[in-house]
């Protein structure tokens, strides 16, 4: 068997719940700072919550739980720093540097991970120079209270946080308690915002994961929209069927690589079908570009200096010649191409153009839907609504 | 100007933070049920937290606000209630059935808005009947505190609830006393994970949003991965250039209307370069496929009688003609494509087959990965792992 990225760790069905983990959780040692203390001290006043997370609170027997794992006795003092370099254990195991951040979900696990990676957007500073690397393990389809509480034993041994979107009220009561019996700072996702909407509308939540036999409605008409956009927009990429410009709702134009294609897809993900057209020097555009509707015709710009950096890397990497490289990726000629580009946005005022120089692709399809939206409601307000 | 789906407004720069808005909030009315109640006690008991939510609290100067709106002083009786049904109001703008969430963010959104999405999923019940509507308002790229009061005032008027994703702490803060002070229910979605994450890292979080000045890494290596996979996903689609199976990361095999495409896309998205190859009867499958490692091949396989219904809807939108249309759906041929399937998979036992009758792409996503990094890392506890 070979070793597993953190810990090797014995069946989880023959030892969950029933017996003591392999060794015992580490001690934690808190990195701090007086940044980190003002930061958190503004956060604990703000929210009249306390920031103190301290380990082995005394906390009562699991609910839900048959036998609750039993809480740590003592520490073993050989494992008790959690240290940043990678080190072997006495097993040989491999250990990764760096702090763990558990997920678990009852679902796909998508949720709680999509929430983990923004708000480590958060510690990009430190973690880019890896001062502060950090480790996630996404445990997804997690249902049943045995693995759970085999999975909250691992992450005290390995000295994780615990984060999870569970459902099942009992299931996040005993993913909760366990985390507070043994000292693990963890975080309920979804039951907040679950628990606000439910005040809300007024109904209480069903309890189910997706794909519980109790959910009776597991694909909606906007999931199969959602899955036509995507077939119609891989269809349309790249100026293919320009006859059938007229049947997206969005249609990309832009120069080559202006990332036209993962922009298309993304905003396909999210239910639109969109065509892109590339722009190219001496092409002629398909005459239905400019016979559909302007409004939902998006233009696509760049710097040319970082547009000729990112054309020179992929025409290496496609293995060009030298002669179509240089029309493809020489500095002159991506500026007239660029300017060749901006004529013909200026000579089609309706067509927003959109920078796209330093932008994720999840940014510049956030500007285009806000751009798409308010123009198809006329909005003084800037939103994108949705009815369920 | 064309009415909005909700309510139009004023401009905001010119009122926000100034004036009193045009009406006062609506009164909560809070439709309530006995499980409903007992759900909620259930998670106040188990936080510790209590879900009173009512409204006006009194509040102090909103920290942060230059001039914090009014808190409202009186009702407006004729917009005392909130209706499930479609109203018109005095100015004549259509007000739209159901209750509001609006979803604030200084970045793109999406993460407010999957979370919200994977949080109404739990009252579906109640949604695809229509018992409960909602409708719920995206507001991304609020990065001012006047912007950030104008839609929470506008919130209020609605009777809306807000959920927001701030990184500054100040405009979280603005956020969140401004809720209080209106009486409108909020939840800030990445705080607490932001908060835990902080203490267990002992590094405080920057505090700026993604793409602001302040942030010197907007695009990572493993952006610019996730890009080439769309990229090398959408080229090797449908069978497409077999010969490259070998760079692809995951192969996907099924018959027609196995999800193969959507689900490849789906997991390009997350940065895996995926093939995806038909199995059609009579036509011989790429030597390759049987060459690439057989631990990246997945089988997909569905229901026969769901897939005939899929397949007649298809060919029907596609506008077949009856020869091939009943040799493509009609129900001996889809069996007997399910076996041909079923005896290739058979003789490739290394092959996971995944049977996705009635699961959403995300949910078989889910599922290949987990196979996936299981078989990678030979963990006896299936987790998905990723350094950062």
């Amino acid at each position: 068997m070979i070793a597993c990225p953190v810990l090797s760790l014995p069946n989880l069905n023959s030892t969950a719940s029933t017996s003591e983990p392999n060794s015992e959780p580490q001690a934690r040692k808190l990195k701090s700072s007086s940044q980190l203390n003002r930061w958190s001290r503004a956060r604990a006043i703000r929210s009249g919550r306390k920031l103190d997370r301290s380990g082995n609170q005394s906390g009562q027997a699991v609910a839900g739980v048959k036998s609750p794992p039993p809480p740590p006795v003592h520490f073993q003092s050989t494992e008790s720093s959690v240290s940043l370099e990678t080190e072997k254990t006495s097993d040989g195991v491999e250990k990764t540097a760096g702090k763990s951040i558990y997920m678990i979900s009852d679902g796909t696990g998508w949720t709680v991970e999509h929430s983990v990676n923004a708000a480590l957007g958060q510690f990009e500073h430190c973690l880019v120079d890896r001062g502060c690397a950090v480790n996630t393990h996404l445990f997804s389809g997690i249902d049943d209270v045995e693995q759970l509480m085999g999975i909250i034993k691992q992450a005290a041994k390995e000295g994780a946080m615990v984060t999870y979107t569970l459902a099942d009220p009992s299931m996040a009561e005993s993913a909760e308690q366990a985390c507070k019996i043994w000292g693990i700072p963890s975080t309920d996702i979804l039951g907040p915002i679950t628990e606000a909407i439910a005040s809300h509308l007024g109904v209480s939540p069903s309890g189910l994961p997706r794909g519980a036999p109790g959910r009776n409605f597991p694909l909606s008409d906007e999931y199969f929209k959602r899955i036509e956009a995507i077939e119609f927009t891989i269809k349309q990429d790249d100026g293919a069927l320009p006859k059938n410009l007229i049947k997206a709702d969005i249609v990309l134009a832009g120069v080559s690589r202006t990332g036209k294609t993962p922009l298309s897809i993304y905003l396909a993900q999210k239910g639109y079908k969109v065509a892109n057209v590339p722009i190219v020097m001496g092409v002629e555009l398909p005459k239905t570009l400019f016979q559909v509707d302007p409004e939902k015709v998006f233009g696509l710009t760049v710097n040319s200096v970082v547009l000729q950096a990112i054309r020179r890397a992929r025409a290496k990497s496609l293995g060009f010649g030298a002669e179509v490289r240089s029309n493809y990726s020489e500095m002159d000629y991506v500026r007239e191409e660029l300017e060749f580009a901006g004529r013909i946005f200026a000579q089609n005022p309706a067509w927003p153009v959109i920078e796209v120089t330093g932008k994720a692709i999840e940014e510049t399809a956030a500007v285009v839907l806000r751009l798409y939206h308010d123009r198809k409601n006329r909005c003084s307000m800037p939103r994108i609504s949705k009815r369920y």
